[in-house]
């Protein structure tokens, strides 16, 4: 039997109080998307694999779960990031469309990581891609939907960590090491670890203030002063002050949007996709190691679809927020039906219009419609979550009359049959 | 170019119009299947092949696309049906939950069919599973939520075809032909071929009433007298008499329900998965060819995932929803947001005020972050589908009123800012 009831590594199956949640902060994300004026789309579970490298690169495909296409002989994948699934529609279906546009998904993707067989394979992202914009205003529009979007499913304890790749870029390219030393130098960048920092650029031929600039990138990490630090460190670099200049743009941008107390700015943060090219950031809750969303800027993807135009954008890790809901003990319980309606008449009728009516209303309604005495039918209501029973035809009750029975605290009231559908389909709430 | 921007055949990518079509009448179904008590779950994009084929039979792998484990090395297919993963999980994480159980879903499933290679390989399937009971009301309860859907996405010209198929399996076990002529005779009484049913019965030795009686299948259709007629073709056949029974008390029940005139009783109705076992049924609109909905009772499926149970379930296809409100004419276009804020202000903190109460009321409000002048910010409303441009700060109107413009009609009003603000606040839509 284990055979069929396993269930892969890395995925998972949520059952209903599970699903409930994730249902909720999905739809509450989405909603203030939409109110940002941005429209979802909806795109194909998987792709020929050359969508999904285009920016990112041939070693991304190592992440991807792959076959083969018996139609054609490619090879498909799973899909990894909407990301450049939604360039390829801008570059193909919407390429007509004026820009900006605002566009949106709640999909989930699939990566394997070999090395960490432990990890969560397929996990669901929440993003906004916001096409055609270069400017600052358009980096800052992303960060304020990351504030927004964790206020409206009620975190308190976050920040945004902004930053721009390319003045690490601009630092490294004027260093110009070896193309291994420069990607060990990235990650010991991206982990924070002077240490190891240090270690490298001993070893790189090379003017001493571009190593100095680098060794210095961990500790580049707070308000709008470390600008001009960062400045000062990087004078003969124009890519560097370039990216400084654009950093600060978005910043005051957020400074009117009122968000300068939610934001970090990190000249460290490299945490970015091969193809962002701009501002990155991510959002964070203290004393959680790991990011509920990240994005930022990439200007190039949209060319390798054959349509080159700026872009910006970034997405929630859905499970990221419900971990961060739990940290704060914010997520909320969700329990059974409204109501289970318990029948003892021969002629359902009363109890089928009763369900109708409540239903109309919005109310989550089951009928018991199996045999069993009304110790069992309430013992199934205490368990499964239900809120409330409605008995009818109950031994000893007048036939006209129906008892509600709050399930939690064992209170029961009667009411007449006509006169409680009669108000409830007036929106009113006689068991209240 | 066209590498990279191809999309594999069978599935689809949808643009915002569609997208939001395919959100509302997911939407809309899922409220349903709330209000009658089921609760979502939520299930991986792939499992292990065995969960899939564990009631379907080992054919059915043919049509799934499958990649191997790179941690087990064992088979994974994509999900290929919600029916055997929800079992699963009411056997595994659900086993100490009372019964019955009331589950939904809304998810993708991804089908390959080599013989057809135009058609469609991923679709969404909006469904619901009624497990651990087997009485006539559980089969009726499924049909009258098959109604309710159609009825709340808004089709009016929809029946169901109620079968039952343990009434064709009992004539062909009683007439008990070489397996594939069972195979061809159930495909023909599938497609109502009365001339290809004659054709193979003409070939199998047996009595001669059990073949007139499945010849007579593709006319066993309408309304509750063909179970008359059904029963004198089958006297001697148990398990035939039993099925009709089941339907007879199924039909009884919806009679109850007030929709007779919705169903349609139909013998040769042997669309049937391989784990059906009784009651199956499927909702049509006239003048189309395919099924919107199709479901049944599956009592053996559980027993595979060692938990013995009986249960009845059905799913939506939601691309055939769509088909057939388009076919009525009843798919509602859906436009762009509710309003562009078009802002002249250097300083743009009267913007982000007045964006920030417009959602809050629960618009969805774009701000034009371009730079160009309000004739092509206008234009872009036009194209973009935009309801309503709010222009601030516009050459020649005084700094503190900002202007309404309807894009549709080209009328304009003006407000002073601040009242604006509090009129918006406070619900009402002075731009009315």
């Amino acid at each position: 039997m284990t055979e069929r009831t396993a269930i892969p590594k890395g995925v998972r199956v949520y059952p209903p109080a599970e699903a409930a949640q994730r249902r909720a902060v999905e739809e509450t994300i989405l909603s203030v998307f939409r109110r940002w004026g941005f429209r979802e789309v909806i795109t194909p579970t998987f792709e020929y694999l050359e969508v999904f490298t285009a920016g990112a690169g041939e070693q991304a495909a190592d992440q991807m779960e792959k076959f083969v296409d018996r139609q054609t002989g490619r090879l498909l994948a799973l899909r990894s990031d909407l990301t450049p699934q939604v360039a390829r529609l801008v570059a193909t279906t919407l390429r007509h469309h004026p820009l900006p546009l605002r566009l949106c998904y709640a999909a989930s993707v699939v990566r394997s990581d070999a090395a960490q067989a432990a990890r969560q394979r397929e996990f669901v992202q929440l993003g906004v891609e916001l096409i055609g914009l270069d400017g600052a205003e358009a980096d800052a529009e992303m960060v304020a939907m990351a504030v927004e979007g964790c206020q409206a499913v009620g975190l308190t304890q976050f920040q945004i960590d902004v930053g721009q790749v390319e003045f690490v870029r601009g630092l490294l390219a004027a260093l110009a090491p070896p193309p291994d030393v420069a990607r060990r130098l990235l990650s010991a960048v991206r982990r924070k670890d002077a240490v190891e920092l240090d270690l490298l650029l001993g070893g790189v031929a090379g003017p001493d203030r571009l190593k100095t600039a680098l060794a210095a990138l961990p500790t580049l990490y707070g308000g709008p002063e470390i600008l001009d630090r960062a400045a000062a460190l990087a004078p003969g670099v124009p890519r560097c002050h370039e990216a400084l200049a654009n950093l600060r743009a978005v910043y005051d941008v957020l400074v009117q949007y009122e968000l300068a107390d939610r934001v970090i700015l990190d000249l460290g943060e490299a945490r970015a996709l091969e193809y962002h090219n701009g501002v990155a950031f991510g959002t964070f809750v203290k004393g959680l190691g790991f990011q509920l969303s990240s994005g930022g800027r990439y200007d190039h993807l949209l060319g390798h679809f054959g349509y080159p135009c700026p872009a910006t954008g970034f997405a929630f890790e859905l499970d990221k927020i419900l971990l961060a809901l739990r940290a704060e003990g914010r997520l909320l319980e969700e329990g059974g039906p409204d109501f289970l309606i318990i029948d003892f008449n021969p002629d359902k009728r009363h109890a089928l219009h009763l369900a109708r009516i409540l239903r109309g209303r919005g109310y989550a309604v089951a009928r018991d419609i199996i045999r069993r005495d009304l110790q069992g039918s309430l013992e199934y209501c205490r368990v499964a979550g239900v809120a409330r029973a409605i008995i009818l035809g109950a031994p000893g009750v007048p036939g006209d009359l129906l008892m509600v029975r709050d399930i939690a605290t064992g209170a029961e009231r009667r009411f007449p049959m006509d006169r409680f559908c009669e108000q409830v389909g007036g929106g009113e709430r006689p068991w209240r």
